[in-house]
């Protein structure tokens, strides 16, 4: 297990000598928790030169010493004092290193000013998303962490079905629903939930209010779980009440549709623009092109947002065990929407194809 | 109501002016929704030249406009598709304002040289913490959001202590206060909930653990509420059982006497660091000085710690409608330890001194 973090660091500092950096800094928490195995908050990971890691945590009265970092995993964890960040810099000597690679996009210009005074002769270059590039391709390790994620966010809804709805509002159920995730066994929501009523459904990202379930309304929810780190996303639309009326069974089947012509666009090798295409041609065929999100999909890992983007713009093809999420939605405004939203990993036709880990159903339900 | 923002704005677009800076860009959340009154997520502000004042959203599918934002505000509320922050340095013209001041502590490195290179004849200056030290002092209405996000919190922890805790989990002790503080009417927590238990109890920013609370158990507990953006907190330690040890009586009243001394320290004119001395002088002279926290206190506003500190090394004096916490805590480690956290609003003697917010009893109850 430890050893999985140490070949992740070696891999980025061969990456990195390669561009001419014996060293690098890298700030940003999550690429923090993928090369070090965790990290307490505003903890920077410092990589070479040479073989020497160094995890510069801020120091915490009250604690031992920085918190979920294993000894075996060859890495020195240092209390620090003041902005780790700068004390990363005070380590290198301009000689030992000459220049230190930093995450210009995470590090704010105030911060590298002040990683710049530090140590006057080193010169700072910029690392970009080479750590998030690395973070794409999942091992089985964190597919297996993800796939625990979407086990538990499923139960949690299916729990949720099973209660009645109508009179509760939004804010209580989202609420309702962190509470499962954490008893089924999450750290924490993987985000903040969505649940969206009536008008206010098949919204992406509708902050969740004090109306309250009525009978006739679409019901949308999104969550997801964050299990050691890892997060998954699961949304679906349904129905109160007994029967839906037609607009919304037509709604229901055209978003139905294009979310299944994403899934099945899933294929290594796939280019990213390629599956978002497949996804949102449906919908814009059936006019509702206007009001389309910027992508039908990203990545999902130690971040419930990350790369690769499936968008008409976005470069770049799929590989296999990369997990994604493949999530449209159409809203109409004053009437309400549809959302399905599922994760999955992408997997060579001979496995079997996209490894489906949200699996709750996604028939219409009237509940 | 609505003036109040655009006051700020003058207020800060005459600082600029002073400081030669003709227009000023906006991006740290809280200062934008402190100047605009609200914000959607990435939402930034390009204040000047003249009176021309814009808040640049991200474009969002299924919303209609940025919410939250009072036509009234006599503010122009534009949809960007790419980054805010970089849309407004392109409708400034280098001969319209000559210079653009951003807010170097919050913009990262890739992010400032974005906004330069869009208009490469602007010169970017640095607005510094321009818009948090307009924050420190509260007008009324503030205050009264304080006050209601105190009181949600303290209800939150009295219906909390008439239930079962003997066997309760952290975490499920932390979901519960805060189903409560929306229960209550908050937005939200205002933090995360810290519930410490046993050894784990006066540890400060503990994360709730699969710990149950035990007979003979310190339980301290740290909340708040965010209510319409305003957040207060409170924190306290309890005793389960029907008599506490008598370590435990001794700590508490040791740091409940370090923590009135701190409170009876906030009078206007009275140095930060002089309320921090006043709180921590009887810990460290009962032998606790190594393991206490880097200060004893802050402030609370749009952002649960936001300036002035109460610390050892900080400069300054509190003025009147200054909210602060007044929190010291000691750990002994393996044992567990007290924390007594109040937020309180800086007055005048002739106003009757601090205005005490957390009103929840700091008498060690047993529970």
């Amino acid at each position: 297990m430890s050893d999985v973090y140490a070949v992740r660091r070696a891999r980025l500092r061969d990456r990195c000598a390669a561009a001419g950096n014996p060293a690098a800094l890298v700030s940003r928490p999550a690429n923090v928790r993928y090369l070090a195995g965790g990290a307490p908050p505003g903890a920077v990971l410092l990589l070479g030169p040479y073989d020497n890691d160094t995890l510069l945590c801020p120091r915490t009265p009250g604690h031992e010493g920085p918190e979920g970092i294993d000894e075996r995993l060859r890495l020195t964890a240092v209390p620090i004092s003041g902005d780790p960040a700068v004390a990363a810099a005070g380590i290198l000597t301009p000689s030992s290193a000459g220049s230190l690679a930093v995450e210009e996009h995470h590090l704010t210009v105030a911060r590298h000013r002040a990683v710049g005074a530090v140590a006057p002769g080193l010169r700072l270059t910029d690392l970009g998303y080479a750590v998030e590039q690395q973070r794409i391709v999942k091992d089985e390790t964190e597919i297996a962490c993800l796939r625990i994620a979407a086990e538990i966010a499923d139960h949690a809804l299916g729990e949720l079905l099973e209660s009645i709805l109508v009179g509760r509002t939004e804010r209580h159920l989202a609420l309702e629903l962190e509470r499962r995730l954490v008893d089924h066994g999450a750290d924490g929501p993987a985000f903040p939930t969505v649940v969206a009523t009536g008008p206010h459904s098949g919204r992406p990202g509708h902050r969740p209010s004090d109306r309250r379930v009525e009978e006739g309304d679409f019901l949308s929810v999104g969550l997801g779980a964050d299990y050691r780190g890892y997060r998954c996303l699961i949304g679906r639309t349904f129905v109160i009440g007994t029967s839906p009326a037609d607009w919304q069974i037509e709604l229901y089947e055209l978003v139905f549709a294009a979310q299944r012509a994403g899934r099945e666009g899933l294929v290594p090798g796939a280019g990213y623009r390629d599956v978002d295409r497949a996804t949102r041609h449906p919908l814009e065929a059936a006019g509702h092109g206007e009001g389309l999100a910027a992508r039908t999909g990203h990545g999902v890992g130690l971040e419930i947002d990350e790369d690769p983007q499936l968008a008409p713009a976005a470069m770049g093809k799929l590989d296999a065990c990369v997990p994604v999420t493949v999530g449209p939605g159409v809203h109409l405004p004053g009437r309400g929407g549809v959302r399905i939203d599922d994760t999955l990993v992408v997997r060579p036709e001979a496995d079997g194809g996209p490894e489906l880990l949200t699996i709750t159903t996604k028939e219409l339900l009237a509940l």
